[in-house]
């Protein structure tokens, strides 16, 4: 989505809303951090972020690549920026190609700085000479797909008075060549930037103007920033932080408080300006605490439109429906579905055709490495200490298992309790969820989608079982009318107790003004192209260890002999009542084989 | 459906099942009571109806009509019967051509009586001799499209040896050619029927067989009915019921328990029949009583799939969602889409581009004759005369609106005294309902569905307002985020408060291994269609007056002059909160017009 088109957004709701700017970082490890970042960060609101150009080229295939992850597997909107420094015409038209393919409909335009080394700017052979020149030929080339912004500089209201009407002249014609709105550089002397604001407006530019903010996070940092950018410090910033300057953790929290209130004076200085861009630095702590300060809260549904994450490349933004199975492995899914051309819309029924790509590509395998999978797991020798390590991660003491990427979710800690029995019974469990029965949209741990609405979740378990024990337990599930299950084992033969071949709605959501929204959904289909990710996994984490050891025999025989199944429990009303039977069954069983010295996978 | 999958899909679900046959009945007058009557059967739960084929030809259209109706509009599975008696084989076509085109699946192919006036059967030039001709027609012609079905004559039990194995052998010759099942003829003495179906299996005969049951209403009918087919009546029922043969009442209450009796014979009986086929004369009382006597109750999803009434022909049964607007005139709504080429399956947005048909279609025009509605509605001559009459309807005092051709539904009684008070504060209400937060699907009320299941409702209402009271109105609804309205006057004009174009769910449910069903919505497309018809209604009831009359002015005034509104309160956890915005606006305006001594349509 297009950054005006958010602004008016947020303006017709009558809401402040923030963004967050981000640079390319230098390394691999630097990367991986960063996008955790802002995965984290993204809980904070942002309406968008914006990724600079690295100057200079070494990271501008990162930026492109940065975009690319942003818009498709974080789900964030994105806004690229793009420089003329060391950029011939070839390399910016493979940029803004890439950005639009990657679904980013917003760039940030600039001359940029002299490259590293350089004294002074120069355009390269077959490059542009100014900003506008690169404007220009973005609407040339991309008619009105862009959101163009450039930048704004309210520092020049401290130049003579000819000098700042020159550049107001240059800021004019860039905007008469088709520029959306203008981001600001940092600033602290809010006076400074109310009256270039009014310059602006004086100048008729219409554009929205978005003001950049840094946050204080240090003092070597911010005398760096305001140096390099030659920033006006009020005395009353240099007063209250000098004092303070060998304590970081009092600079931030001065700092926060005097920018805080710069916000404030903006946001009510009867500017039309309801927004603000925060200069992260890549760092989390010092936004945070200028957010908090000023009392910003995200939008409910800018944080999550859907219970999972969407992305937002242009085939899949209409995506509003996925199998439950992937739960934990997003990544794994969008890049299984990625030659669909088109996604499930509302009813996943009607694309059950496309097929799921193969194992291979990117993203079916476990995240972790070889010493990482050691140190995290051990060497479990036999069943019950492959079970053990289920139950560790239930109960929040282990933080991956092959299956999933990351800790268990917030919503699953309430039946921790349960899942823990459960896999200690020997029920390996590798996806769940409990059951809700309309939790409000807003709620803290179920709550997703617009507000004023309400969100329901049916009871889902999917774990591997030894066949003995599935047998017993399939005796008790029998019994409850309201449990729908699929069983399948590695080569593939399915068993179920549903009659339809659609799909089963598990998490759904009720909003005024829209029909039932149905996100997460249980299918055939889908788990068999599951079935084939689950028990890869498996078979990978075995050979994480010796062929020989006692290790990849008991876990390649379990995935050898195990069945993978999952449990509907159709009366959301309950929320207990899953458990029934795996509690009957695993009491059952326990008690059968007790006299069996050591189980192995065959059971009894 | 066919009847053979109705008969599995109940063996499946360990169901005694049972159906009701009628006859084309001789008048207009008779045809409209049997519709009303099969209408009000349905509720009785019957998994098919069957119309029989009147020999003599004069009605045989009638059948086809029948047919026709019945699974078009009745919405429930119907067998054709077919004879060969008068009837060319371009006759046959036609009529097959023609059930085909309704939906029915399902074809009893009889040789049929002599016609009338004559005492020997003999065929037309150019017609079938033998059933057999015909069945093996219907599946040349055919395919397997159709279930054919043949008569099975358990009085066969009774005669000489040699005629029975004859009568056995074309039996099978009838099956071998392609027959599905078999109705048996009535009868009274269940060891011969139990010999008969004996014989039957023995004979190689493998397709179920349906017992044909006659309740006993009268004694003259039940003397009439077992003479004219022989029927052999045993000892048991001439005497519990010749005592009582001057007593109607006790002729039925007593047959009921014969029959019932026998009825729970033939299904403990091992034979492997779990379903019943009523002859109900055309007549409710005694196959009700039979059914009661049973303790047979209908399953829920043969009664309510839907919340509205399903059309079952091909074109159509797909069909899964529905505007609300033409909840009350489900004639008129399939009338007007009867040229779409896909009807919503699950999400009506797919399918919101077909246009409507256009007003001069049947069914849209009030259902009244100028004398019924003169007898209904009277003369009102003021505002709140015409008012007065909408508050009658609510509260179940007045059979009919213009609106709606029926009595309000049982579920609108639980907010009768809400919708009465709005109406005599100047809200003239045409379709509402009640706010549900998840009853069960099988409740009494609200339910449809499978079993298991949950249904929800927002609350919402539709009613014609003067512009002044409007005004009123919608300043207090926007005090509620969660309602959501639009308002249309007779010219097009369209208002509304919500932000997207989409529908807005207003019934759904929840069921077990299901999407969510959400097969009622409310949206602006089919709203614009609707206003169209709700005017024209009104325009209608004013042409039934004298055009200088009172009545016809104030009616007419208040169509050109009034808006036509819908509301929807989002939060269906609130059952009440729909009301209090019209309680506020119309006290307020009722106050603030005191001294007005007569309302006009404009108001203050």
């Amino acid at each position: 989505m297009k950054v005006t088109q958010k602004i008016a957004q947020c303006e017709r709701e009558n809401k402040i809303w923030w963004s967050f700017e981000y640079f390319p970082p230098r390394t691999a490890q630097g990367l991986q951090n960063l996008l955790d970042r802002i995965e984290r960060m993204r809980g904070l609101g942002p309406e968008f972020i914006d990724i600079t150009w690295n100057a200079g080229g070494r990271t501008s295939e990162l930026t492109a690549e940065l975009v690319k992850t942003c818009q498709g597997l974080v789900g964030i909107e994105t806004c690229m920026h793009l420089t003329c420094t060391n950029m011939p015409k070839e390399k910016v038209d493979i940029a803004l190609r890439e950005a639009k393919n990657s679904g980013c409909r917003n760039v940030l335009a600039l001359r940029g700085d002299p490259p590293m080394g350089k004294e002074e700017w120069e355009a390269v052979e077959g490059g542009f000479v100014h900003g506008i020149d690169l404007v220009r030929h973005i609407r040339r080339e991309y008619g009105d797909y862009f959101d163009i912004a450039v930048a704004g500089f309210p520092q020049h209201q401290t130049l003579p008075p000819e000098e700042q009407e020159l550049e107001m002249k240059y800021l004019k014609e860039k905007i008469d060549a088709g520029v959306n709105f203008i981001f600001t550089q940092m600033f602290y002397d809010v006076d400074i930037f109310i009256d270039w604001v009014k310059a602006v407006r004086a100048a008729g530019i219409t554009v929205p103007i978005v003001p950049g903010v840094a946050p204080i996070q240090t003092w070597n940092g911010f005398q760096r920033a305001t140096s390099l950018a030659r920033t006006v410090i009020p005395q009353t910033f240099s007063q209250a932080l000098e004092p303070h300057k060998a304590n970081d953790e009092k600079v931030r929290e001065i700092g926060t408080k005097l920018v805080a209130e710069m916000c404030r004076k903006i946001l009510n200085a009867n500017l039309d300006i309801h927004g603000l861009h925060f200069y992260t630095m890549n760092l989390e702590r010092g936004t945070k605490m200028l957010l908090e300060e000023l009392n910003l809260v995200p939008r409910m549904e800018t944080v999550k439109p859907l219970p999972w994450r969407q992305s937002l490349t242009p085939t899949r933004r209409q995506e509003t429906i996925r199998p439950i199975f992937w739960a934990n492995r997003t990544k794994s899914y969008i890049s299984r579905t990625e030659n669909w051309d088109e996604y499930p819309n509302g009813r996943f029924g009607d694309s059950r055709s496309p097929a799921y790509g193969e194992l291979d590509g990117y993203g079916v395998s476990i995240k972790q490495s070889r010493e990482d999978a050691l140190r995290l797991w051990g060497q479990p020798s036999t069943f019950a200490e492959v079970a053990d390590l289920f139950v560790q991660f239930c109960v929040g003491k282990l933080d991956a298992l092959p299956w999933s990427d990351q800790k268990p979710l917030k919503e699953t800690s309430i039946i921790s309790e349960q899942l823990a029995r459960m896999n200690s019974l020997g029920f390996l469990t590798i996806n769940s969820q409990p059951a809700v029965n309309g939790a409000k949209s807003n709620d803290k741990v179920f709550g997703w989608g617009p507000r004023n609405g309400y969100v329901y979740q049916k009871a889902y378990l999917e774990f591997f079982v030894k066949p003995a024990l599935l047998t017993l337990l399939l005796s008790h599930i029998e019994r409850d009318s309201n449990i729908t299950y699929y069983v399948i084992n590695k080569r593939g033969d399915l068993r179920t107790n549903t009659h339809s071949e659609g799909p089963n709605a598990v998490t759904w959501g009720v909003f005024p003004g829209k029909e039932i929204v149905q996100p997460t959904i249980v299918e055939s289909v889908s788990f068999m192209a599951w079935k084939d990710e689950a028990f890869e996994l498996g078979q990978q984490w075995a050979r994480v260890y010796d062929p020989d050891s006692d290790s990849a025999k008991i876990i390649s025989e379990l995935m050898d002999k195990c069945y993978l199944v999952n449990v509907v429990h159709n009366d959301f009303h309950d929320a207990d009542a899953i458990f029934k039977p795996f509690f009957q069954a695993g009491e059952e069983y326990r008690a059968s084989v007790a006299n069996t010295p050591n189980g192995s996978v065959n059971g009894h």
